[in-house]
């Protein structure tokens, strides 16, 4: 048995750090960089590639709506066409910085508001689905897509040859349907350590999850993702990583062979 | 004898459009591409290299410091470090769009500012040839970079295997070292096409351009550039296409073997 | 009777020129100045509130989502606390070049995305009139909101003293329920003058407007706004500048007493 | 004897922070509020505002070259009729927020590489010193200038009854003409709290400073700064203040009477 294990990296912004990358990076097996939209500029990129470089850690393209001022994080009714161009822009521009600092963008993973809106709105999901396709032609290599476990884009992805990979949160709180409680609300972040483990654990080896509200939420994931942005993240990554391998759970990028 | 005609296109930007794209890359065999930094977005770039793939026209990065506001024209004193990364996503974000429009790019231009620092600026002209470089060896093709004659960065881009291609102006009244005549100046801007062409011809057949007061000063290109942004703009590249065809010269792109 | 003339001006951004300003400013009576959110760059702000004070021109503030790639014209799911100061960011800037112009804001117009969605969005209505209302209380004087007549952002306006100011569009296609066509599709622009004319004094003079689809819908407005960003912009504002004079009409800003 | 303690405060933007703004402004007597432009966003800066009116604190705008990628660090050659506008407008800006906080924009101070700048370049300098000058007659009230001792913006300052105040800082090292030794050299920052309190005692009361090489440079101060971005800007601005007033100088805003 095998897991992907991913956070989200390279949020710092010129003199605005963000996150413990490094420590990180020690932890995880696939590494969402920001790519300049939301978070990230050429210099963050490069060290952020060159540091998942060094530790054999996948590097994916951390997409998002163009939107530094919210971090990504507001819904915007972009127009398909224009986000589907803005995806491929972000893609190929993490794509030649990490060849660059010696590795290769393996996977896509939109973020924020944009994470959630391709769940449901077929327009967005549609664009950033293309645009995924575009960018791979263009590279000349596969592209995976992350994205939550039976949203819109997975289904769209698979159906244009783009590998679908369903992801699962250790340390999000989950509503009843199977989507994150949102940002802000009551148990929407586990910051417990040893309870992101178990979540993680359970959702690797039983393929499920416990709601907020108790329900049992049956859940395939390929990847866990554990959070990046609070001081505790990295003990939390600690403990998911250490409770997977426990289980016997192998920890390896899910864009390897 | 062969000659390049470059224009620097694709210098829209969301609402706002400026130049005549589609009737000048009529005339060019080289469209340099706003790459996102002073202009330029993901939907123009597309289209813009779209225009450039169907007419055969070469693709080159017109890379710039991050100034939209400025729209690139004013010098900042960028750290070599960040300019050198910033030179890399530019050429690279173009390199994918472009190749999803059935291109591909084959050299970078410096764009206004940044253009004029790096004929002296040793820190900013390293770092723009390390940029080209590395973007070059990330693409795995060849980039030639296109620059004023005795400039500088010319100069260190040959030691690093980096073509320089030195390139002349049909409609910018030069100074007598060679340089150009600060926009906004009396003579900075040939307005009449037949000077135009006169002033390229002049460029290609004889190796020289008079300065605006007189001095003959030689001066061997490999490109000569038209401008873009102003109405006139399509009259002086007709002119000057027109011109350099009937004196015989072949117009082809620098970037063609 | 009498009726306020509003048009949208100073929307160029550093070398990106957008709209016949000075030749709109001789035919309105109320100018919405961008504030550099979607369009707008404080040398536009100045230059365009110059030209209004030199007309004699009401000055408003343009407000928008902070959107300077789309426009302002994508909806965008801010945080009304973050909406609301930014309001009066916008504002508060325009009020002080204005003031440095030689004249002052009266009022406030939301623009585009945003103007459609306080229409009916409680939270970014709220936020708006909050906005609005601080920033009155700030500057030491009344300011106007212009909206569409109906829209919850007018009825919360009225209720913390904020005088509502209903707004018909002279050149743009109504929906049956007194919305306006989406941008791009049929119908949603008025582009002949003669009819943008007829629209603007049957909304003055019989307090209604045709609907696309042929409904009469009662529409009682305190301005009427014309468009500014196409080439017949100034012919369409001119054509219902001489109908309303010609049907005695006489042309006062709405903040004038 | 009176001195004014000033910090940069209000320099996080959007999800980033930085800076332990509330532990600093129960240190200082006047904080420099972000404008935008190199950090600071409406929300940022009306908390900041907020919190400064909460404590009796003076609020002056830390107006800024446009370039929040480069947080205003890097020297940008804007044509001096840009500056002026940007100026007026971020003073302004600010001082509609500092209203709405219940306080009032007393002071400008020019941030990173502008505050560099205009200690010489005769252009920027006029520019910034016109900017304060009509935000003052825009606000109908006196503002400030603090600057360093000697520069050409405060001289310009004085001639056009912009009353200037000269700066000196705590925890800086500086070169033997009294400029500051630039970020990144040996001894630029001083992080031992005990040697700031030395360096702002021997500047209040001696009126002098001991450059890096040891030179004792003679200068009189009507302000001392204090860093913020640093973990221990805290523990220097508290030294400081109990240094000073161990000294018996009394801590009092340079703009209050």
């Amino acid at each position: 048995m095998r897991i992907d294990l991913n956070a989200d990296l390279g949020e710092s912004f010129g003199a605005w750090t963000l996150g413990a990358d490094g420590a990180l990076l020690d932890q995880v097996t696939s590494a969402n960089v920001a790519c300049g939209f939301h978070a990230g500029d050429p210099v963050v990129m490069r060290a952020t590639c060159e540091g998942a470089a060094a530790r054999g850690v996948a590097v994916g393209a951390h997409v998002s709506y163009r939107d530094l001022a919210g971090f990504g994080r507001r819904f915007i009714d972009v127009p398909p066409a224009v986000l589907r161009d803005e995806v491929v822009y972000q893609v190929a521009a993490l794509a030649g910085v990490a060849r660059v600092a010696g590795t290769r963008v393996g996977y896509v993973k939109p973020h924020g508001a944009l994470y959630s809106a391709i769940v449901a709105h077929r327009g967005q999901a549609e664009a950033v689905v293309a645009g995924v396709r575009e960018a791979a032609d263009a590279l000349g290599r596969p592209l995976a897509l992350l994205g939550l476990p039976g949203s819109l884009a997975l289904e769209l992805a698979a159906q244009v040859g783009v590998m679908p990979v369903a992801e699962g949160f250790a340390d999000r709180g989950y509503l009843p349907d199977g989507t994150l409680a949102p940002r802000g609300t009551d148990g929407a972040l586990l910051t417990d350590p040893q309870a992101a483990a178990e979540q993680a654990v359970r959702l690797v080896l039983s393929g499920e999850v416990v709601a907020l509200d108790g329900t049992v939420v049956p859940m395939r994931v390929g990847s866990v993702c554990v959070h990046s942005d609070t001081p505790g993240a990295v003990q939390v990554a600690r403990a998911v990583r250490r409770a997977l391998t426990s289980a016997g759970v192998r920890l390896v990028a899910a864009t390897e062979p």
